[in-house]
């Protein structure tokens, strides 16, 4: 079992998000890369509500996840996942077409899906009921229906984005999942299979389970406004 | 001079775009980074208008750049990135802070802030005049605003974001370069210091020339809809 309070490796995640979030926060992607490579790592938990006035240092956003290992600090969930997919071998490091389709299908899921359904969320959770997100979301579920629609005609018949399972698909697997609470993959059976594929794993199984072990005991009394 | 017929790296950028989009495609990243490390490559000109069947194979949607070296094929700009910068040294091959830092700074130009700039090109420039646009416009520069604020925290003094200048300068000044446009810059004096150092360096000023010097050749005779 990958949490071990004495491993080199750390990641920050929150200590209770509200339930629209549970699941959902990016430390879940480091978390399942190193369950996947069995890479010990202890957790540090941050408040999601009051971001510590020092962890801005650390991550200039005050976002999780924030990972280090040894001396090393590194942040942003993308460049986690290629820093420990280098360490256990979800990403080759040999530079070759392996390691090069890897990478490409990384950015693929950060630079092309994620920014559109980023703002799927905040026109259909965050913004909801403001009159210029009813008015965007058609226009917004169309434009990234036909990206998923390319992404399903690129992914073919296999199993994984690029070939043997890698940190591509733990990217890939995160963000389609978003859309899937949207609808947006019922009419897209491929790619609904292949969310579903990365969710029974039982690296991702753990790692949610873990995610979301601490979020009971540090629930606020009362839910607080705006988080 | 980098560009050489017959170098086994290939850069995929297109043969014309639009006037707004002049200087603003992403294959200026790929360029960017060869001229910084003075690694020759050869140019493939496709058109924007009629993307090839054909090139939906090598690259999902259809954009650019997707580059070539020798026999790895890859795409996504950030890819690019990481691929080049490995090759020629603006992305430190040895596994330490140094190359921590630059990953982190180059996934958080593509993850936190490029999302926010490419959508407010959607509301400044493909959308604007439609109602939801003009209603979207003040939250998001709001929004993108203190993300730029914490940006220019964490730049701090230092002339670029991970010490020496770095893949992660090239994805940041290209995404930055994009809010300069709409005056977000404009109150923001250390960012808008940071893209002039970008833009000022002998690399980027002959990438930037090199990827629009075959646009007035390949200008079609009428503009074209919906470009």
């Amino acid at each position: 079992m990958p949490i071990d309070p004495h491993a080199p490796i750390e990641i920050t995640a929150f200590e209770w998000v509200p339930p629209f979030a549970e699941g959902f926060v990016r430390d879940l992607r480091p978390r399942w890369a190193c369950e996947e490579m069995d890479l010990p790592y202890r957790e540090r938990l941050i408040s999601a509500i009051k971001r510590p006035d020092w962890y801005f240092e650390e991550q200039p956003w005050g976002q999780v996840p924030h990972v280090r290992d040894g001396e090393i600090a590194i942040f942003e969930s993308g460049a986690t996942l290629i820093h420990l997919g280098e360490k256990g071998g979800l990403l080759p490091r040999e530079n070759g077409q392996a390691r090069a389709s890897v990478l490409s299908w990384t950015l693929a899921a950060f630079s092309s899906i994620e920014p559109m359904t980023f703002e799927l969320g905040n026109v259909a959770l965050f913004s909801r009921g403001e009159e210029w997100a009813t008015l965007r979301k058609p226009g917004l579920v169309a434009a990234l229906g036909k990206r998923l629609d390319r992404l399903e005609t690129a992914l073919d018949a296999r199993d994984w984005l690029a070939d043997a399972f890698s940190i591509a698909d733990i990217a890939m697997v995160t963000v389609l999942r978003e859309v899937a609470r949207e609808g947006l993959l019922d009419t897209r059976p491929r790619l609904a299979a292949y969310v579903e594929r990365g969710e029974v794993r039982p690296a991702f199984q753990t790692a949610i389970a873990d995610q979301i072990r601490h979020f009971a005991a540090n629930a606020p009394a009362r839910a607080p406004q705006g988080v």
